[in-house]
């Protein structure tokens, strides 16, 4: 059994309590959360500590505050043997680098405190400072039952980017329908179908080849009567950049 | 039996082609097309002309061309009795007023020459001049076996809106996401369960309160990163749209 120590109680600290809590191969020691904040929403069984400098003794460490507080974390943190982790998409390894052994765990998906995943389908980004670290990250992802790959932390900065407009913009996007959808009082259960075909010819590499509508079509007459719409709303300058954005298309 | 002629030989009209060949209550009368562009993805069996001022009797009229040219290709045409359609989403019905008998026929989805989609799970937006044509549109969708709803020219434009969100700007986000992908040469599988879930959140009617990502949290560091590999690019100006209007998100 691997023993779990998670800092910070945000929404991955949620979904990661989860998973572990509910794996017999995982006990999570205590969950450092410096306020009380969101402790609540964790299930009732979970001890909780204010005390950074005096964690108790774990296999892993997953420090997983906000980007900028990991290194001020890590400074404050003494482990013996286990293994420190981030689980960042940009920070690079070596903000860990006063630790003995440490790595990154970095689950490409999007959390929040509503869902419960299931990790299995969810790829996590590993790296280690060491082999020997490297294979106790390996054997947590297969205990996890998780795919992992191991990748360095400039390319998972890649990564990040990458699902950056494959999620947070994508995201955006279709909130911005929802929002249009609301103020025009439209049905939403239409926009399944075409919003499924989007997903699909993603998945199947064909989302150059697949695009259609004004913009590519350079439709002038469409496109200023989506701008009339949206003339007086926040969203117009938005509609204009990707409009100009599809007609160029390169990277 | 109902009999269809369509006008145009462009990806919408091969696809109501597939749907009208394979459904016994249609018969397709024969297909216009100006040149033989496209003409030999069709069925073999299909009758093309090039004779718009002589088409046959037929119970339909399906205008497929673009925008631009359906005033123009509605004042060659004589029809008998028949109903003359359009199918865009952005023209009002008044276009195709020299006619007797007239009315929109806009399908909600996003077509190419490689799917066969199955028209079942596609919304049909429909519109008639008179009461008369009205219900022989439903008749013919119901004969179609799709879902269709009664929008008038106005309310077919917001439709038309939020599916050039939901779908055409969606897909472009997705085409620059596998293009950086393919740049830096990142396993592509490991996308597909944040885009599942993306789908997912829309589905919901929660894709504004699940929202994450660094131009929400606005998180400049991260932003800083994401500008710097996108800086030699033309995506950098996209990028920095959206994370903008993340920040603002209101119509």
């Amino acid at each position: 059994m691997l023993t779990i120590s998670l800092i910070a109680s945000g929404k991955l600290s949620y979904n990661l309590c989860e998973v572990f809590s509910n794996n017999e191969n995982f006990r999570i020691i205590e969950i450092y959360s410096r306020q009380k904040k969101n402790t609540n929403l964790f299930s009732k069984k979970i001890k909780f500590t204010n005390k950074i400098e005096n964690l108790r003794k774990a296999d892993f460490y997953f420090i997983l505050c906000n980007d900028d507080s990991i290194k001020e974390i890590s400074k404050k943190i003494n482990v013996e043997g286990g293994v420190v982790l981030h689980s960042s998409g940009t920070q690079n390894i070596n903000i860990l680098s006063n630790q003995k052994n440490y790595g990154v765990f970095y689950p490409l998906q999007t959390f929040n405190f509503r869902d419960k995943l299931n990790f299995v389908d969810i790829p996590v980004l590993i790296e280690a400072n060491s082999k020997k670290n490297l294979d106790k990250l390996k054997k947590l992802c297969e205990l996890l039952n998780v795919t992992c790959k191991v990748v360095d932390s400039k390319n998972r900065l890649y990564y990040h980017l990458a699902a950056t407009f494959a999620n947070n913009f994508t995201n955006h996007l279709l909130s911005v329908t929802d929002e249009i959808i609301n103020k025009f009082n439209l049905n939403k259960d239409f926009f399944i179908p075409i919003s499924n075909k989007t997903i699909q010819k993603f998945k199947e590499n064909k989302s150059k080849e697949s695009q259609t509508g004004p913009a590519i079509r350079n439709d002038i007459k469409t496109i200023k009567k989506h701008e009339k719409i949206l003339e007086n709303s926040n969203y117009l300058n938005l509609y204009k950049i990707i409009t100009k954005s599809i007609k160029k298309n390169d990277l």
